[in-house]
């Protein structure tokens, strides 16, 4: 079961990619396709030894940049090494992706080449955040920044599958993401789809609040996707924020630099449990294949763990049970708000 | 110019109401009513030495509590303290509220008592962030989860004009968050919004993101109330969540212990810095007078902060400001929403 890694995506590419790729044949045996420029990436092969290690380029010859449109992307640059990589997916010559480059790109290649999983109008992406009591996975934080009641349903249905596969949690709790906790709160979309989220055999919380996502309080938050990245961005600028102004207060005096020298482990075992590099990426849910979406500036390490869990992705089998659950779940995940049901209807 | 402080609000009602008022009326001259339980209040300021301090006692016998709804709270419960607070603003007998209670009755109740400023469709809640730079105003952190993008224009004067009347920023620079900077990203919402936005008259940055709050890249950050809800709750969780995990890890060992002994005052000045009591309240603006919202567990400090700035709201004609503010802009902040008008074009 072989990985295909986006070796030209990310800020510091390919060398992370080709160094966290040589690692993770390594350390899990998984085998890996490097898919990019191929005279570059030898030239950055020939640095590690790769002795006895399974791993192969595949030539791409374009690049998606940082600032190109998903659209755009996809369309105009057919040979690009986001693209070939799907394209790779989809010809059964590897069973899942992983990019450090353009998210809203890989999420466009991976729907225009593999399309999406039956019962999923629109795929999300998820990340997962470090908690007081252990991880939350919260999405979408990808693309979708309009969404309907059923898209956040079938999110929950992705999320609360890819918990318990991939994450190990037996039986996950999902909340919805609003502005309080109370029935009484929420706007018209956590209103409409809190009602269809009651009526999923799963374990459903309901209403939470920004400030539980890092308590911990349950282990899927669902979102739309404009939130979701708010989220996102607002955590990753808080916690830097948090950390320039600890360091600026450090420098005021030789005793508060000397209390920081010896509390250093404290700090670097913090800095461990928040940094994004251990979780190894983002799921992209709801394609028919396996796609992780790693951040643009990903060390080697971070890329070696999305490697791991693309392929856990892939063994534990988690888009057949998705797809098993969105199942068992019909019609509520799919009578709601289709659009050609509501014209019968009006009609 | 007295203030009326709503002594029966919050989670630690009357103690640090009474405590803080008493600190503003001795440190800042400024004349205070506490308005609540007689007998309650007379028995807490007999704790206090309040000779020669222009704190009066005015009744109210009902209470809003933390989960009573605020329409309700405003119609069944018309001797609440926090109405009876704004009602002596309705009577010249106060010139601002301050309340530490139910943030949704003070702003129904503001809303009710004084109506609104003329130009404003909804009141917000915006709250003061510290930040890398300095500080940043976002509004609205309130209840008003469905917006049009005239309420959101709408938002952005008045945080202009707060910004520049009250936090003394000289040229106030606005930006609307939304998932990327690019003009191709946003929401429905946001895009309608920033079209409208680039036509008003003040320093316009376009769009922020959520990492941009805490880097203080513009003075003033304009959202709905469900996003900006997210956006508050999510900051105080994972600050506190920051908190608990370094304090577990300097828990590990004699040294680490030893090490933020010695470091000890750089965390205070740090927590200082990011401390809610600083910054005293978050404004109502677009009431016809001046309410501050304290947090639910505010203490003294944060109690006599917002009476202070309730006084500089005041003092400083914001809400003539913003009116005047209004009226140069018009007719945009006012022609695009309107139902009647576009009843009047479908028509």
């Amino acid at each position: 079961m072989r990985v295909a890694v986006d070796a030209m995506g990310g800020d510091n590419a390919p060398v992370v990619e080709v160094e966290g790729a040589v690692a993770a044949v390594r350390e899990f045996g998984i085998p890996v396709t490097l898919v990019g420029d191929t005279d570059r990436l030898r030239q950055e092969l020939a640095k590690h030894d790769c002795k006895g290690l399974d791993i192969v380029v595949h030539h791409a010859s374009e690049v998606v940049g940082m600032h190109d449109s998903p659209s755009d992307a996809v369309r105009k640059k057919k040979d690009s090494s986001i693209r070939v990589a799907f394209e790779l997916v989809k010809a059964g010559k590897a069973a899942a992706v992983v990019s450090a480059g353009n998210s809203g790109a890989t999420m466009a290649a991976g729907m225009f080449v593999l399309k999406r999983l039956p019962g999923i109008d629109r795929p999300a992406i998820a990340q997962v955040f470090p908690t007081l009591r252990d991880r939350t996975l919260v999405l979408d934080v990808g693309g979708n920044v309009d969404c309907k009641p059923l898209n956040l349903v079938q999110f929950a249905i992705m999320g609360e599958v890819y918990a318990r596969s991939v994450m190990g949690i037996a039986n996950p709790r999902i909340g919805l993401l609003s502005n309080g906790e109370e029935e009484s709160k929420g706007n018209d979309l956590t209103r409409e789809t809190t009602a269809i989220l009651k009526n999923i055999s799963f374990d459903y919380a309901g209403y939470v609040e920004g400030r539980d996502i890092f308590y911990g309080l349950v282990d899927v938050v669902v979102c739309d996707g404009f939130v979701g990245n708010v989220v996102l961005k607002l955590s990753e600028g808080l916690a830097e924020a948090v950390g320039k102004m600890l360091k600026d207060e450090f420098k005021q005096s030789f005793i508060a630099r000397l209390g920081y020298l010896l509390a250093r482990k404290a700090f670097n075992n913090f800095k461990k449990k928040v940094d994004y590099a251990e979780y190894g990426g983002a799921p992209l849910l709801g394609i028919n294949g396996v796609g992780m979406i790693s951040h643009g500036g990903s060390n080697a390490k971070a890329i070696k763990n999305a490697i791991r869990f693309a392929h856990e992705f892939v063994e534990k089998g988690v888009n057949e049970r998705m797809a098993e659950k969105l199942q068992a779940n019909y019609p509520i995940t799919v009578q709601q708000q289709r659009e050609p049901l509501q014209d019968q209807a009006a009609g």
